[in-house]
Order: C-alpha cells, then structure tokens, then sequence
C-alpha cells in the first residue's frame, strides 16, 4: 500500500490538510496518508526542509511525501518533484527540499503535466490542487519521468556549516529548538566525535558548557550539557527542562566550540 | 476500504479523538480515518460547519463524516444523519450540517437505532458512543434509511450572505480568519466575478482596500488586498502577514463592498 | 489489519512522531497508525497514564499501544512491553502503563530482544528506535514471550484513591483537566452512584457545590455542578465554560466530598 507524507504550515486546525486528504484518497483509494507535521511556522523554509530531513528516511521505500511551506504559491515560482534515496518529493520550487538534493543520484524534475493537477487551481492553495494531486498520481503508479522535465536550477536553500575559526575551534548555529527546549545545532557528530574523548567547552549565550552526557538522566537538573542526539548532530540540553530558556537563545544563534 | 473524516473541537491533546478511532475500528476494521480537525474553537458550532463545508467536497464518494461539536450533548437535541452529493455525515441536531442541508437532494434522518450506539451511553460523550459508532456501521454497510425516519425541522444556522445596500453597494462579514491570518469573507466568488474587471472599494476595519492580487507573492509586505481564495469566497489577505492583525478585525466583522 | 497507537509528549510540531510512524511502517506495511495524542504535557506521566486508559479498551483485540513519556531514555530505566485485556503496550518501565497493570491477567516483560530494534539505537530517541520497532514486530506477528522475560518488578505509579475521613466523608482529588476546563476526580462513579439519589455536598477550590447534572445544558451558564463523565469518575463542569478556572483549581487539588 503506498505510503503519503505531509509537513505543512497549515497548523491543526484549518480545513486545508483535510482537504488535501481527501484530494489524495480520491485519486489513490489505497494511499496510507501519515501526517509528520502540521506545526511549522508559517512560511519557515528552513523548518520544514529539516522536519523532512529527520523523518523522511524512515519510511519504506517509495513513499511520496508532500512538502508544503509555500509563501510564493500562485507565482511564477515553479511546482517540482524528486526522486532521492528511493523515495519522491513534491514540493514548491522554494529550497524546502534541499536536504534531500544532496542524496546520491538526486534527480529533480518541474511538474509540468497539467492533466495530474485538480482543476480549477487555485492560485492560493496548490497544496490541494497541484501538490496532493501530483503526489496521489505518483503513488497510484504515475512514472515520476512523466510529471516533467529535469532541472538543475531549483532554488537551494543556503545551509550553514560549521565554519573552522582557529586550528581547534569552530563557529555553528542552533539549527532548531524542539518542544522540550533542546537545541540542535548544526555540529554533525559524525565530524566532531572526538569530543567524546577530548576535553571541550561550547560557547552558547552567556554559557560555556563542557560536559557531554551519555543520556538526559545521568545530569543534574537545571545545568546544560552537549549530548549526541537523535537528529545526527550534537544537541545542547537541560534534563527536564528547557535548554533554550535556560541558555536564552534561539534558532540561528551562534555557538563556538573549542577542542582543548 | 471506506473512509471516515472527524471534524470535533476535542483539541489534540486530550483522550476523546483517540476513544472515537478505538470505537470506530472496532465496528468497522477496514475503515480509514482521517482526521480534518480537532482544533475547533470549543463550542463553535459555525466554525465547524465552515471546517466540513471546506473539505467533505474532496473526498470519495461515500465517505462518512463525523462532526462533533455538541454543547447539547445529553440533552433533548436530536443525533442526526444527512445523505448528500453521495456522502455521508453524521453529528448532532445543532446547525453543524448547514452547509450541508442546501446540496440538492440532501435527506436528513433522525437517529433512532440504538442498536447501533455503543453501550452504556454516557450522557457527556456521544461522539464516542453514538457518532462514531453510528458512523462506523454506515461505513461498514448498514443502509442510511436504517438509522431513523426522515426529518426537515432539523436546526439551520442562520447563514448570512451579503446584503445590498445600495445600486452598487453590499454588506457582508468576515466568515472565517486562518491560520495565517487571511480573512475568508461572506461574498462568494461566482457572484462578485465583476471585480476582476472593475474597480471596488472594501470597507474592513478602519482600512478601504481597492486592490485585487491575483497571488500574494506579487503584493508589497504589510499592505492588505483583496483575492480570490481557495475557499470559493473574496479573501483579504496580506502577503507573509496576518490580514486579521493588520486591520484589526476578528470573525463577524462587517465589510462594505462597492463596485465603483 | 493490525492497529499501532501512539501516545506521547512529542508535541504536534516536530518530526519525532513523523520518525516513528517512518520505522513502523518499514516495519509492518500493513500496520494502521492511530495517533492518540501527541500533547502530553513533556514529561507527564501521569498524564498519559490516564490517556491511555480512557482510550485503550475502545480498540480492536491485540492493538498495540505506544506510550512514549520517557524522562529517563537512555538511563538504566528498562524498556517493557505488557499483555493486558487482549492488548499489547509498549513503553518505559516508568509507571506509564500503571493503570493497565491492575488489569486481570496482566503481564509484564522486559523488553530485551535487541535485534527487534532499529540500530544504531540513540540514547536521546527510544521512542523511534526501540518503542515503534518492537511495535511494529509485534503487530507483524512476532510472539510476546520472545521479547524478554516476564518480570513483576516494574515501576508502578502511586494512584491516588479517594479516602474516607468521616463516616459519610471522602478525600479525594482532581486527576485531570480536560481542554473544555472540565475536572476529572478520582472518584469513581461505580463506587459512589449513592449520590444520584442522595443530597450530599462536594468542597473544591473555595466553593461547595451540591447540584448533579444528568447533562451540561440543563444547567445555568457560570455554575458549577457534578456529573457522571464519560470518563467512569465524577466529574466537575461548567455549561459552556471552565470549571477549572470558575473554581480556580488544578490538576492534584484536593476534594471533600460529604454525603448528608
């Protein structure tokens, strides 16, 4: 039974992912419909690109999912799909999907095939009308050759890595801050897994921490630590409680990180 | 596999959606739910009516809404179930079908099989003893004309629709305000087709907008403007920002439109 | 079809409940993904303790049932899985399933098949790596008893019952407030029916009520008064308002209840 994604910032309680849903079950009886997230801020690109990024992976393969952040609906800004790691992505044409571009052998294509589309469009809801539409063909078997042709020159969004500063320090980013107040920054463990050896210490706001955790449990309340979290890069947290409010930081906001 | 849709103002947090679904599939396994929205204002009879009016339309053919927003809940008020456009739907006697009853040949019956509730009825929940397993039976195959006799002294909401006030002059209202803020207003499309051609003046708030976008893309940020919205109505909106805070204004607030 | 639910404090805005919904159905495709609720306040255990028993006993025989609240991932705290009235749950040893172990029959194991779970696991996200896997495996087929051995030592929640201070007099408390401002006491309805028969008064906050309600719209906006809830407990309620802010109480506040 093919599998349906959908991230949006439409939140939870308009009328627009509902219709969608039944865009998509009207076109494929069998789709199975899971919703990842609703919740993203209005318009938050970046958002949505990494809510897709933690979660897209663990479906089947073939899975279609929806992305829909899309301030520039109704524009001359173009409607794309793509085809990565096994899976397909139907988006606007707004960098949303630049963390899945970078998947081996990638293929991007704009949706042109106007007869996939509900119609009339609307120029405020593609969403309904062209994204759940397209991705409800492509589960019922439409070939992913047929929604257009490929490109190269989709929008990306500029994503920020941690840039060397010194011959042992770094400068990244909160990358984003979750329900409970941790913080993912964008350090990737994989490049920095020697700060489970080496002493360290992370400037963040006002705070130098220098302890790594190997769970939230093993730490006194109230005090932040660096710990390997589930998203693949190092995260800053507070056991039970908020590592944001804590620290007093944001998205976007700089971290240093020394290796001592 | 049928399809049923919940529309309630039970909220995402708490255990009453997920009661309605565990009673839903135990009358009927094969049924698909889809969850439109939990996130009704409390108590908002028309908010839900708009919500389905938005989204039952998408759907296949026979699929079986659930609206519960019930203020009545044990009381003398009626269950009720319509059959229209070739679907089904199912909630209390209170308005919330309005929107529904105008389709032609919609037929409305009182539910009387209490063979079909669950038992004991709870006197405060009956979007789980009687909504969703009522519901749950139509989508397993019992026949509609098994739930109770027909009936038209149901409850209407009393819809408003734009009044004129003058050779080229309308009052209309605010229906419904978004997630994003856009206004969806009482002045449906089809019939105020003429101000794609001709210029207007909307009164809403202390603001008089003369401008028609075609998306909000091609809008400058923080000026309101008038669209055609997926909704089937004259939206006002502004593009990245939130036409309700912008002009001040809430649900039911009066517009002034003018054909110039 | 096998039924999976989910429970947990995710919040309905970040990926985790989109990765888990991923890894269970890459697991078992033909698993049906039923969200309970994802808005237990962080870390609330007995939150959704009580979710999950006012919503479990609704769903089809053999349903497996997620709860993921889980301050202690990745500590010394064990993974468990419980056999109970026909179901399967699946959740940290923390006292989550406390209201499913007083079923009859009850079983309890220790979750310690490693290869049901989805490696490498993460010491910060069991609920995608350990919980929705050995789910998944379960609604798939795998037999209970091969996920560990049965143990009785597991970690129980402290259920406050009501006490009797009098020999007409309780104590009891308020154990939750649902989104309409509704309190759900601990008393429960089968063990206190006297008081539909008989005046009795209830002190909560600083007033007394003595009214019970068949249903909210028989009674006056603004006043408090007693109800047989869906829930199986007393509960408090206001028509059409919040009984938790008209009597100013919370979750633990402590209630007199006296038969006259």
């Amino acid at each position: 039974m093919p599998v349906i994604t959908l991230i949006s910032d439409f939140g939870w309680s308009d009328h627009y992912a509902g219709a969608m849903k039944g865009v998509i079950l009207s076109v494929c009886a069998e789709a199975r419909i899971v919703d990842i997230s609703h919740g993203i801020t209005p318009y938050e690109i970046a958002e949505a690109a990494f809510a897709l990024a933690q979660s897209w992976r663990y479906f089947p393969a073939k899975t279609v999912h929806i992305i829909v952040v899309d301030p520039g609906v109704g524009s001359e800004r173009r409607a794309i799909a793509a085809s990565a790691g096994g899976h397909y992505f139907v988006a606007p044409d707004n960098g949303v999907l630049s963390m899945v571009f970078t998947e081996p052998g990638a293929r991007v294509r704009a949706i042109e095939s106007v007869k996939l589309f509900r119609h009339p469009v609307s120029q405020t809801f593609h969403g309904r009308d062209i994204f759940a539409s397209v991705a409800a063909h492509l589960a019922a078997g439409v070939s992913f050759a047929k929604l257009g042709p490929v490109i190269d020159d989709y929008a990306r969004l500029s994503i920020t890595h941690p840039v060397r500063t010194a011959r042992r320090g770094w400068t990244g980013a909160v990358l984003k801050i979750d329900r409970f107040g941790n913080l993912i920054t964008n350090f990737p463990m994989a490049d920095f897994a020697q700060i489970e050896k080496q002493p360290f210490d992370m400037s963040i706001g006002l705070r130098v921490i220098d302890k790594l955790a190997k769970n939230y449990a093993e730490m006194r309340f109230g005090e932040p630590f660096v710990i390997a979290g589930s998203s693949g890069f190092l995260e800053v947290s507070v056991n039970q409680g908020s590592a944001a409010k804590v620290l007093g930081v944001g998205v976007g906001a700089p971290i240093e990180l020394r290796l001592l």
